[in-house]
Parts: structure tokens; C-alpha cells; sequence
């Protein structure tokens, strides 16, 4: 069985696309902590973020600088935090998210629950601050 | 004013180091969410994580793999978490944190208070396991 993330790249299963190469694949988390939160996974089908061969996980952090960069530039943010957990979906992910403090990373909090029109609205935002770094 | 972590790099503050290049420096956290719990910084004394060269941010992750595989095999967890927040100490630092759920991450709860014989045991259990990636 893919994963919910592959079928996501496959584009089985509908996102809103932030960046993709022919390694790695970016997306909005479709229940975020903050408006711009965002998913950063490798297209290979590896469980655990430190199982990824060591190439491909330094490739991994540099893929989600640029994007980083540009949610920091969009949201009201003291800078874009990152956490990798990956207890829910066994395909490694690594979340990006605006924060202003260390609770905007606490993934106990209630999720925010934003309609099409808003995540299409931060999509639309990151994308135009995206720039090769 | 150096960062506190240079003055830990420097050797002018002790600490229970865990790893070192000519690039990176890894430590335990003193004030741990979890038995385990280290830090992982670039000598530069750079702010925020994605202001880092980019070259410079892959090998970071790159260095901490070897540790996080060590604590992973070290302490009873599902898997060992990462977390980049950085706004207590202006000198990025990647916190890797052996994890059983997402509020293993959540730093808004109390840290461990681990007298130096736990924290030279978890130095200790640490390095057996730290082994060449």
C-alpha cells in the first residue's frame, strides 16, 4: 500500500503544491498549526528521517530552505520552525511552520481548520515569495 | 558577545559533549525533555537555521544522523524527533529527541532535572552506541 503521501505526489489524492523536484515533494498540511505550515517529504517511501540515506537527507533540509525562507517572508513570524515527528504516517515528513513561540510547535494544540479559499490564499503566498535561493 | 554555545564549543563553559568536526559540535541538553535529549549546532554562530549557507545546512543534518541513530538505539523510543525552534538562544541549534508521541516534542512541558551521574550515564549510553554512519 503507498502511502498517503505518495499518492499525494502521485497526484491521486488532491494538495496544494508548494515545490517538487525529481527528490522531493512539498505541500500544504491540510490541518495546520498556522496558516503556512507546511509538509516537506522525500518521494522515496522511507519510514524513519534518519533511515534516508545521509545524501538524501542533507538534500532534504536544503530542498525546504527556499520555501522556509519564503514562509518567513509571508506569515507574521519570528522565523519558520521545524519539527519532524512522523509517528502518524510512515513516510518521512518534515513540518515547517511559521512560530513565534516554542507552544507554535506543540502538536498537542487544536489544529486550525481553514477552507479552500484560505489554504489557496497561503498557497498563493508562499508560491509568489518563493524564489531560488 | 559570544553565543552560549560558543562559549560551550570554546570549552569555556563545560558540558557533556557528545560529538565534534571541524564544523559541528553536539551536546546534551541540560535542561532535557527526555533522557537523550541533545543538542546539535554549527560552530558559526549563525541565528536562525535557515539563514545558514545552504551547503552548510545539509551537512548539519547529515552530522546529526550518526547521534540521533545512536539514541535511537539507546533509549526506549519509537524513533528519535527533531525539532529547530532557536529563539531563546540567538545560535541555531537542532534539538534530537527520542520520541514515543508528539507531546515528547512539546516544549512547553517540564523539562527533566537529571543530577551529573544521570547526565554522564546518558553521555555514556550515547557514545557506545555512536558509531560511524
Amino acid at each position: 500500500m503507498p502511502s498517503i503521501f505518495t499518492r499525494i505526489i502521485r497526484g491521486e489524492i488532491p494538495c496544494w503544491k508548494i515545490a517538487e523536484d525529481d527528490l522531493f515533494f512539498a505541500f500544504l498540511d491540510i490541518a495546520p498549526m498556522a496558516k503556512g505550515h507546511t509538509l516537506v517529504v522525500p518521494k522515496q517511501e522511507i519510514d524513519k528521517a534518519f533511515d534516508l540515506p545521509s545524501d538524501l537527507l542533507g538534500k532534504w533540509i536544503v530542498f525546504a530552505q527556499p520555501i522556509a525562507k519564503a514562509i518567513e517572508r509571508t506569515f507574521p513570524c519570528a522565523r519558520c520552525g521545524v519539527e519532524i515527528i512522523g509517528l502518524d504516517v510512515p513516510h518521512a515528513h518534515m513540518h515547517l511552520i511559521p512560530i513565534n513561540s516554542a507552544d507554535d510547535l506543540n502538536f498537542t494544540r487544536p489544529k486550525l481548520h481553514l477552507n479552500d479559499q484560505e489554504m489557496r490564499a497561503c498557497q498563493e503566498q508562499i508560491l509568489s515569495q518563493l524564489i531560488e535561493p
